[in-house]
C-alpha cells in the first residue's frame, strides 16, 4: 500500500496503539470460514470477475445504469467494465468501493488513490496479465494471509477436482429445504444420490448419502439461509411423507401448506444429520430472495428486519450437541443474537453479514458482542467473497475494526495489556474458527 | 454567535478540521426540502410563535404543565410565554431546546446563554421588534443561507399570493387517501376541484385537476405521511367504485374496510399521477396518529417501531420512473431504508425525521448512510419547520454533525482530501436537492 | 482500587474532565431504585453468593461447563465455586466479569488483576473472613455510598425484621397477574391476606389488602415484568369475575384464555390500586420466561425484541395519575421508550436492565434520552442486585458512561460548565429517584 492510500483505516488518535495491534493481527494466517468462492477457478482472470460482483453492480444499476447494460450475454467483459466504471463514480462514497480500490493497490500495485474512466484500462491489463501467472491464486492467498477457505457447496457438487484442505467443502441446503418442489432440484438430488425420491424414506437416504459423500470429502460444515417468516417445528413422518408425495406430483405448482411442512421436515432432518456428523450448521437468518426481481443478478435479495431468535429457541433446546454460528442480516437483531449466544451453549455468532458488513455495522455489533459473550464463542469474520482477492480488503477492513475497539475497549478502557488484547483479537480471526469447525489437523 | 455560546457543537479533537469543513459547508446556499412554512407568514412576529412549536410545548408538557394553561384560546401571548418558560428549565438538557438558545442568539442577537422566568421578557421584545421589521423574513433567510422553502400545501390550497420559486409548493396528500369518509374533506376537493365527486371517475377527474393545479403553480413534490400497518396494494377500479359509493354514503361510519380499501386506491392512483407529471412522491412512513389524544396540539402523534419497507417493496417495483424519496420515523428502520436504497434505483433517502431528528440518531443514520448508498441519493437534511427562524439552527445542528462524520470518516480513516470530502457534503446539502426535485431553473 | 487495576474504565482523552465529572458523581449518596437484595440477608458471607450469581452460572455454562457441575445440592460452596472458577477464563473479556474484578479489588482489596485456579481461593478466605464481620453489611453499603435500596418483595413478604427505610418495600405483583391460576399462588394470597379468595370481590379485597399492607410498611412501588406480547386492556368485571371461577376450579389446567382473560383484569386493578396508593408502578417490558428450561437457575430467560409501546399507550392515556417509570429488556425498544416518555407527562425512563446493562448499550441508550427527554424524568440506574456487593461496580460501570456522555455531549459540545453537567449528572443518580418514588423524608 502506497503512503498515499486512500483506503487505508486510519484512526486520529490512539494512533499507535490501534496500528501496533492492527498491525499483529495481520499477521495471523486467516482460515476464513465463509465464502462463496469457486475452488475450480478461485481467483480473477479479468476486471469484470471483479467489477462483476454484485456489490459493483447493484450499486451502478442503484445510481442509474440500466441493467441491460451489462446483462446481455453479448458484451464483451472489456465492454461490461467501461459501461460499469460510468457508473461507479456515484458510489466512490461506499466502503464496497474503498474494497476495490484497496485490492486494485495492494494486489495489482495500483499506484491510484481513484479508478475511473481517464485509467481503468491501465487496471484491466494489469488483472489481466496478473491472472495470466500461474501461480496467482497462490500469490493472492499468500498476500492476503489466507491458509484455507470455506466454500458453499451445492449439495450435488461432487467435490472433485480440488484441495478440501485448502478449500473446505460446506454443504449448502437451500435447495433441498425450500426447492425440493422444482422438478430440477429433485433430479439433481436424485443424479448426486443415485436414488429415486419417491417416498420419504428414499428421500432420507438421499440426504444421508449427501452427509456422507460430504463428510468423507472433508466438509467442515453444513449451511443454510433462511427468509425472516422461517421458524423451524418438528413435523412427524406421516404428514411429512403425505406432504412429499403432493410434492412429487405437483411440482412448482404445489400447495405452498404443503411445501412448508417439507421444508420443516427437512430442516429437522438435516440438523439431525449434523449431529450425527458433529457438523456445525451455520444459520444465516432473515433473508428474503427476490424482492426486486428486476434488479441485476444476486442484486434482488432484501429483508424484513422484523425476525426474532425466538423463532429458533425450540431448535437450539432440542439440538444441545450441535453448534450453531448465526449470521443475522440485519443490524437490529444483534442484540438478540448476542443474548441467544450469552444463554444457549450451542449459538456461536458468526461475522457480520452481507447488508450489516459495513463499518459502522460493525463497530457496533462487535462492541456489543465482545462485552457480553465468552470470547469463545465468536467467529470474528468471514469474507463471503466468489474471488479470492476480496479477502484481502474485507479483512482488512474488518481488522481495523477489531484494533480499534480492542484499542479503546480493553487496552485503554479496562487496562488490558496489549497482548492479551491481541490474543482476543486471535480468538475471533483464527482460534474459535478452528475449534469450533473441527480440529486443526483437519483443517489444515 | 457569541464567543461564549452554549449551543455551538464544538468538538473535542479533530477541532480544525471539523471546523474548517463545518464552516465551508455553511457557505451552501440551501433549499429546504420540506417544511410546514406558511408562505404568507412565514417569519415569527411574536415570542409565542416560535415557543408555541410544538417541540416546546409538548415537553413542557410532558415535564407537568397542564394542557389548559396555554391551550385557552384566551390567553394572551404574552402570558402564554410566561406560563411555558416557568415550565421549560425542565427541558434545558433537551437538544430541542439547544435550537431555541441558538436562534435567539443568532437571529436575535440574544446575549445570554440562557433563557429563563428572569429575562425572557427581553427577549419577548426582541422578537416583537425584529417582527415589525418588513425585511425580517429576508433577513432570517439571508443569515440562514436559505434560498428556497419546500412547503406542505393542504391538497385545496389556491397557491396563490406568494413567490412560488421561493416557496416552492408540495401537493401533501394525506387527507385525500385516508380522511376522504370525512365530508368536510370531500367538499373541499369538490371546492377547490369544482367537480362533484360522486364517482370514482370524478374522483380520479378530481384527482387530475389537482396535479395539474399544482404542477402549474412549480410544484415540485407529492408528499404522505403513512402509518406503520400501511402496506399499498393495487385494488381494481370496480372494487374502489363500490367503496368509494360506500364511503359517500355513511362518511365518517363508513365501514373501516371500505375507507382502508379506497385508501389502496387513491395511493396508487395519485402514485401514477406522480409518475405522470414527473414528480417524486415523499413518503414519510411510520406515524401514528392521536396515540395520545389529549396531549397538546401537535404533540399526540407516537408509532410502533415494528413497521418494514418490505410493505413498500411492490410499489417501489410498479413505479420504477417513480422517485421516492423515504423518510422513516424511528432510527430502527434506517438500516432497512439504506439497504432498499442500495437496492432500488427509484429508492432516495431523505432527512432525519421528527423523533429521529436529534444528534445522536443522526450520527449514527448519517454514517450508515453514507458508507453504503451511492452519494447521488442521499437527501441530507430538511427542516420540518413551521417557521422560519428554526431553519438556522437545525441546519446548523446537522451540519455539524455532517463535518463530524465527513473529517472521521472519510478524511482521517479514508485520506481524503477536505476539498473532496467537502463536495461530498455539497451533494447531501445542496446537489441531490436540486437534481432529484427538479432541475436547477424551475428550483431557483 | 490499585494503580493497576484491570477494571477502572479511563478514557482515552477527555481524561481530566471526564475522570472530574466521575469523581463528583461518585461522592453523590445513592438511593438504588430497583434490586432483589434480601433484606435479611443482604451482602455476601461465601464466595459463592458472589459466583452464584446467574450472570457467573449462565456463561459460565454458555461457555460449556455442564448445568449438573453446580445445580447438585449436595456439592458444597467451596467445591461449586471451583468448577465455576475452571469455566470462566472464557468469560475474561465479558464486562460482567469486569464487576467481579472490581468488587474484588473495592470491597476485598484483592491484589490482582484475575481471578483464576491459581489463587481464587485466597479471594474465597477473604470473603469469607469479611461476611463473618457484624459491620460488613456496613461497611459495603458505606463504601458503595448506598443510603437504601429498593427490594422486589413477594406480595406475601409479611415485610417484618428489617429497617423498611434502609430497605424500600417494593410491591412484584408478576405471581398475582400471570400465576393465579397455581394453587400454591392462591394458597400464598389467601394466607398473606386471611381472606378466602372465591369470588372477584374477595381476590379484589385480598389485592387491597396486600396494598394497605405495603403502604403501610413504607413501600415506594409496585412492579411487575411483562412478557413482550402483552397489552393491557380494561376487561369488565363479569367477565373477569366467569374467568376467575374458572381458573379456582381448574387452576394450572385452566384454559389459556381465562387466564389471560384475568390476567387483564388483575393488572388493571393494580394500576388502579397504585392510583389510590399514589405508588409509581415499574413496567419492565418484554422478558420471556423459561425460553431454554434446562438452562441453570436464572439463566433460562429471553426476549422476542419485537414488543412496542404502542402496546402500552391506552393504559398511559388511562392512568394520568399514575407514575410509570418504564424498563426496555433490549436497546431496540429504547427510542420508542424516548419518544413515549417525550410525549407523555406519566412515563419515566428507568434504567438500563439486564440485557441492555452492558456499556455499549448504555452508551447509546443514554445520549439518545439525554439529549430528547425533560431531565426530570430520567431515572439514571438501578442496580438490580441480588447481594449488596454488586452495586459498587455496576454504578461504577454507569458513572463512568455517563461521566463520559456529560463531559462530551454537554461540556465539549454544548459549552456548558462541569457544575451543570454535573448537577445533570445529579438529577440522574439521585435527584429523580428522590421526587419521582416519594419525599425524601420518606426514603431516607
Amino acid at each position: 500500500m502506497t503512503a498515499m492510500s486512500t483506503t487505508e483505516y486510519e484512526l486520529p488518535q490512539l494512533d499507535s496503539l490501534q496500528r501496533s495491534i492492527r498491525d499483529e493481527l495481520s499477521k495471523i494466517t486467516l482460515i476464513d470460514p465463509h465464502s462463496h468462492i469457486n475452488p475450480h477457478s478461485p481467483s480473477s482472470s479479468n476486471l469484470v470477475d471483479l467489477l462483476g460482483y454484485h456489490y459493483y453492480t447493484e450499486l451502478a444499476h442503484s445510481a442509474g445504469m440500466p441493467r441491460e447494460s451489462i446483462e446481455d450475454p453479448n458484451i464483451d467483459a472489456k465492454t461490461k467494465v467501461g459501461r460499469l466504471i460510468e457508473n461507479l463514480g456515484a458510489i466512490d462514497n461506499t466502503v464496497q468501493w474503498t474494497w476495490m480500490l484497496h485490492l486494485a493497490q495492494e494486489l495489482y500495485d495500483w499506484p491510484s488513490d481513484c479508478i475511473d474512466q481517464s485509467n481503468w484500462e491501465g487496471l484491466y491489463d494489469r488483472v489481466v496479465q496478473c491472472g495470466l501467472r500461474e501461480s496467482w491464486t497462490d500469490e493472492v492467498l499468500q498476500r492476503s494471509a489466507v491458509e484455507s477457505i470455506f466454500l458453499t457447496n451445492d449439495f450435488d457438487d461432487p467435490l472433485a477436482g480440488f484441495d478440501t484442505h485448502r478449500y473446505i467443502p460446506c454443504l449448502r441446503t437451500d435447495d433441498l429445504v425450500f426447492n425440493l418442489s422444482q422438478p430440477a432440484v429433485r433430479q439433481r438430488l436424485e443424479a448426486a444420490s443415485n436414488i429415486t425420491v419417491n417416498t420419504l424414506e428414499k428421500f432420507d437416504e438421499a440426504l444421508q448419502f449427501l452427509f456422507a459423500h460430504f463428510c468423507a470429502n472433508n466438509a467442515k460444515a453444513c449451511a443454510i439461509s433462511l427468509p425472516p417468516d422461517f421458524a423451524p417445528i418438528q413435523v412427524d413422518a406421516v404428514s411429512a411423507a403425505a406432504a412429499l408425495q403432493h410434492v412429487l406430483v405437483e411440482g412448482s405448482d404445489s400447495d405452498p401448506a404443503h411445501v412448508r411442512l417439507l421444508a420443516y421436515w427437512t430442516f429437522w432432518r438435516i440438523t439431525e444429520l449434523c449431529r450425527e456428523h458433529k457438523l456445525p450448521f451455520d444459520l444465516m437468518i432473515g433473508v428474503i430472495r427476490k424482492v426486486y426481481p428486476t434488479g441485476v443478478f444476486q442484486g434482488q435479495d432484501l429483508y424484513d428486519s422484523r425476525v426474532s431468535m425466538i423463532q429458533y429457541a425450540n431448535l437450539f433446546r432440542s439440538f444441545p450437541s450441535v453448534t450453531f454460528p448465526v449470521s443475522v442480516l440485519a443490524s437490529v437483531t444483534n442484540q438478540e443474537l448476542v443474548d441467544y449466544a450469552w444463554i444457549f451453549p450451542n449459538v456461536v455468532m458468526n461475522g457480520h453479514w452481507w447488508y450489516s458488513n459495513t463499518p459502522a455495522f460493525i463497530d457496533r455489533d462487535l462492541r456489543n458482542r465482545l462485552e457480553a459473550v465468552p470470547k469463545t464463542k465468536q467467529i470474528g469474520y468471514y469474507s463471503d467473497a466468489y474471488k479470492i482477492e476480496f479477502i484481502l480488503p474485507k479483512f482488512s477492513m474488518y481488522r481495523q475494526i477489531l484494533a480499534n475497539v480492542l484499542a479503546e475497549d480493553f487496552v485503554i478502557k479496562r487496562r488490558w495489556t496489549e497482548e492479551r488484547a491481541i490474543a482476543l483479537g486471535y480468538d475471533l480471526l483464527r482460534g474459535n474458527v478452528e475449534r469450533i469447525f473441527g480440529n486443526h489437523q483437519q483443517l489444515d
